[in-house]
């Protein structure tokens, strides 16, 4: 049997947990995953996920494992907890790095995810060797990770980095955080389809009958299916001009946003991660056109805005396991 | 002479320049002034400025005075150069840190003005301890220098925390930097004095008699004079209420701005500085208030919103002192 070194990654989502043993070099040697609400108590269900782990474990000394790192919701660097994240079996207060830390004997540390994509772009993805940049997770929400002189940005109580509820709109759409006007609400899985159903009904409203009326979106509205991002991104790829337009309108929301978050850290590059990001230059033309113009003279063209450097499972293993050497 | 540990201190604005002895303990030793506008050549100016503090740096050893810190506006960490500053003698790129190092023989580090400020404040200040907060500056202009993680945040190419230059309405105000909406153009010396214009301007357009036309402010403005940001202070300490609200709208902007400066960097505290905030309670309370109300749940009644805890002319020579120090 080597020596070697390795760290433990865990990511833990809503509907799944992934996990990996991982080399130093970003190798990930052992894989697996298993169903978030597996348990109803968070202590049975880290028990099930060391059982299930613990095979490719025991194949390395203990002290060839240096510790392990846990990316999941609303989870707090500075006190170990997560604390009322939406989407999880656990509700209110959970201690996961103290569950965590007594089940697999090892020094755990956790974050939430978007922090732990930042940490896996900057130790194996597009941001490596950079010592300033942002990861802007777009999935059901929008969470961001941001990395100043090298080190992830945590703020006094382990809670920077919401820029998906910075308000982008007074008055504007009513966010799940109980405000209006939340980025989230317009750039994120969620928003899109708001804003797909806001110029639907709007057309149907217009009541006319121009060729956009026949478009894919149109069709799947019309027979009262629920429209998914997936879904408009299909249609924009097969050219549908209303399609187009979603995209068009949050890339511009997105690239204002962002100008402003570059006033303020000045990064050197930021970086889109998640489901929304997949649809490439649909969604980072508008971006990029909206974010340069409305930089300051100083910072144009400057600020490169790149897809994440990881297979989106690998990243948010990679992360985590990164996460594990702090321990 | 006992064996000490000294930094000199130099402030530069439009108008004056500020300098110390600072002591590792934050007393100044030795102070002075000089005119900015001294000379058109910025290797003069800084041959004149040796000349006034030589006499001071002369009752030590060389090896006690450890290094110089230079804080002026525009001026960046990582390059050391001063670039196209607003109200200076000196045009285009000047490199300060390589001028004042040949001149002092000594280490040089030079920052802009509102780093410097953030410097002193955390070394000397009200965030004495912090290592998650921001200084704003109040002055013509609306700067602001962040600490994160116990450092200054500076970014990629050095240019991070231009907050005054986030956009906060489209289609807003005409800023100096050539867009339209900038924070400063609301919340500054300048800022303000254009909100009382738009407020005085709108009163003369409805043409009634009603009691608030009589107010300091009106008397002044039929006057013909320029008001100024002291006068709108003096009239809102007289109970002016044309003024206080102009005091109301100016904190209000400012406290959504910074609501959402908190949601991406989580700060301790958040200090406001410079001329503009001398006004205490007639910006803070409108501030906060803005700011609580903008607040994601898990911020608030977690940020303090304070005043510089160092007088003006004195923070800027420690700031820029403690600076000194990194060299």
């Amino acid at each position: 049997m080597l020596q070697t070194a390795l760290t433990i990654g865990i990511d833990i989502g809503g509907t799944n947990t992934n996990w990996g043993i991982v080399s130093q070099d970003g190798h990930i040697l052992h894989t697996g995953h298993l169903p978030t609400q597996t348990a109803k108590d968070p202590v049975d269900f880290f028990k099930a996920l060391y059982h299930q782990i613990e095979p490719a474990i025991s194949l390395y000394n203990h002290n060839e494992i240096k510790g392990v790192g846990i990316g999941a919701p609303q989870t707090n660097f500075h006190t170990g907890n997560m604390m009322n994240a939406a989407n999880m079996p656990w509700k209110g207060m959970v201690p996961i790095r103290e569950i965590a830390t007594s089940i697999f004997q090892l020094t755990v540390q956790v974050t939430n995810d978007a922090n732990a994509a930042a940490i896996g772009e900057m130790t194996y993805g597009a941001a490596k060797g950079m010592r300033d940049f942002i990861v802007v997770t777009l999935g059901t929400g929008l969470g961001s990770g941001i990395v100043s002189n090298g080190q992830l940005l945590y703020g006094h109580h382990g809670m920077a980095g919401e820029l998906g509820h910075t308000i982008v709109s007074r008055e504007g759409r009513t966010c799940g955080c109980g405000r209006k006007g939340c980025l989230e609400t317009y750039v994120s899985a969620t928003g899109i389809v708001r804003t797909a159903k806001e110029l639907l009904e709007k057309e149907k409203a217009i009541e006319t009958t121009n060729s956009i009326k026949t478009g894919v979106l149109q069709t799947t509205y019309k027979k009262n299916e629920n429209i998914q991002a997936h879904q408009i991104h299909e249609a924009a790829l097969s050219g549908d001009p209303l399609a187009i337009q979603i995209f068009n309108e949050t890339g511009t929301i997105l690239g204002r946003a962002l100008a402003n978050v570059v006033a303020i850290t000045e990064p050197e590059a930021i970086i889109l991660f998640g489901g929304l990001a997949k649809a490439g230059a649909l969604l980072f033309e508008p971006t990029l056109n909206a974010m340069e113009a409305n930089l300051l003279d100083c910072y144009r063209n400057q600020v490169k805005l790149i897809p994440s450097g990881l297979q989106e499972r690998e990243a948010s293993i990679l992360g985590c396991a990164a996460l594990g050497w702090l321990s």
